[in-house]
């Protein structure tokens, strides 16, 4: 299934704004990608790289880091580091991919731990950048302003922004507020030069307000399968209300359109595609569960990371904010 | 208004299941209640205990703990200590109403630090308590086991779950995971006694599969506003798409009764009342912008922890917990 939605996601990237310039590869089992690809007609144009070796979503990041060095995740960042390839989309095991990444790739300079970063729907078309979304459980105040500075740099190179206006994630918007590794960060990343604006709450991430948002792994996570959680319920809540009889249901029907692009608005898979930050090389994780259109978008983050030099952008950040 | 609904609140717990057994106090500036209770016919069954300062929702709790102390706050838990009133709900100042509770009731034995619990409604009608939902930013692993206690007797008293199921948020369902606090807790909670069932992500706090959800205050509140966020994110891209255009809107029209009855059953105003748990003494938190029916959800929580003796059941299983 994903690696049908994969294909499908490779075979209309060709189609998309990046042709010309993108050249694909896949990595993996020769055996189960190649007819695949000759199914859609694109086997001559994408490179297959083959790793005998598969990382399953039960394995821990540190057996598959030691025990599957040929794993597609070992091969496909070990493409990056050699310059063969600019950029490395997995949908697999996400501490896995994390763990194996910073083993091959290493982190850039100044940055001692990479972040995951998530992209959250905000209101008027707006997108909210999270960091770290999982990777690191504890983090210090130090590992908190490095994921600004990356994520401000992100949102610069992604969504144009000029100034990204960085929040830290609190519970509460006075200074008093929270623990004393969040109360330390905020004082850090009121001298950092960044667009600081202050402590923000799980009900901000959504407002416009506010573009990139860091938080510990820990919190992040938890917000994240939060907001999954209450979506999912509250589906489920509408659904049960809009088929309970006739005439709920004929009212659904007439107004089906409508629920249909309510239902795309806020489609999370508009928002695939997470990037790892600070590693030595462009990494994107892809939800395990991607459809041929979330993988195109995942696709898409990591050509945008690409085009705009997001390595070199954040290193030359985070010098400057050492500097400081 | 908030005042509005407290009285309507109270005049309508007259009609409600708990006359005969209920005497109910307000506490505050007598010359703003009395004109109220008066309006609404009940000036003679409520006493009017005075209070000449106010709590605002700007003052920090130490300000509040130390200045103010003829606040209704200090006075209400006074009331509560004194032995006149078995419980006193507050729409306060939450940081606020737990210090001057903790200052003038104390904590129970055997509980180092109180909690507030915040309900959340699942799927079949089913209910979800979270603590600490905000009291406490930095947990040790015996504070949180504490919590699970506190937690599952509530669940007891409170919805009659004969062995509530405990689970601890975390980032992974797997016992990897996670903080070293979250890992030494999850020890202890197998060995506790409670119905412990491991891990739980923020996915499965909607889910007919856990009772209590353990987590930090910091954590918690963070999940707490982000559902919030969600839920009010999701409803104004709904109501965007429902009134763009006539056919959407003659079809949310059919459909509106569906849609009200939704709105209700999702309604957070039903689940108000948060309980303010391991203090010697029932107080509960209600939203600070409850109305008259979301002030009777949080009297008749204040009511079911007086008539199954929360407090002394608290006490007696924290007592069996250190026996271990």
């Amino acid at each position: 299934m994903v690696l049908d939605a994969l294909v499908i996601a490779l075979s209309s990237a060709f189609s998309s704004c990046y042709t010309g310039s993108l050249t694909l590869g896949v990595v993996g089992q020769e055996d189960l990608l190649r007819p695949l690809l000759e199914q859609r007609g694109i086997v001559d144009k994408v490179t297959i790289v083959p790793a005998s070796e598969v990382i399953g979503m039960c394995d821990s990041p540190s057996q598959a880091l030691r025990r599957k060095k040929d794993s597609s995740m070992h091969v496909g960042a070990r493409m990056v580091r050699d310059g063969y390839w600019d950029a490395f989309v997995s949908a697999g095991n996400t501490g896995a991919l994390m763990a194996v990444s910073r083993l091959v790739l290493k982190t850039l300079p100044g940055i001692d731990r990479p972040a995951i970063a998530s992209m959250i729907p905000a209101v008027n078309g707006g997108r909210t950048l999270m960091l770290d979304a999982g990777a690191n459980s504890e983090c210090t105040s130090e590992h908190l302003v490095q994921f600004a500075v990356m994520g401000s740099c992100y949102m610069q190179a992604a969504e144009g922004i000029e100034a990204p206006r960085v929040g830290l994630l609190n519970i509460g918007s006075e200074e008093i507020k929270g623990t004393d590794v969040i109360k330390l960060t905020s004082a850090r990343l009121a001298e950092s030069g960044l667009n600081y604006i202050g402590n923000v709450e799980g009900t901000d991430l959504f407002g416009d307000d506010v573009d990139v948002v860091v938080c510990d792994g820990f919190v992040g996570n938890v917000a994240l399968k939060t907001m999954e959680g209450t979506a999912r319920f509250l589906a489920q809540a509408m659904r049960a209300e809009l088929t309970s009889g006739v005439v709920a249901k004929a009212g659904a029907l007439l107004a089906s359109s409508a629920l249909r692009r309510f239902k795309d608005r806020v489609n999370p898979g508009k928002y695939n595609g997470a990037p790892l930050l600070g590693l030595n090389g462009i990494v994107v994780k892809s939800h395990g569960g991607a459809d041929a259109e979330s993988f195109s978008s995942a696709i898409a983050v990591a050509c945008r990371e690409v085009s705009e030099n997001l390595t070199d952008r954040i290193t030359e950040s985070v010098q400057e904010l050492m500097e400081a």
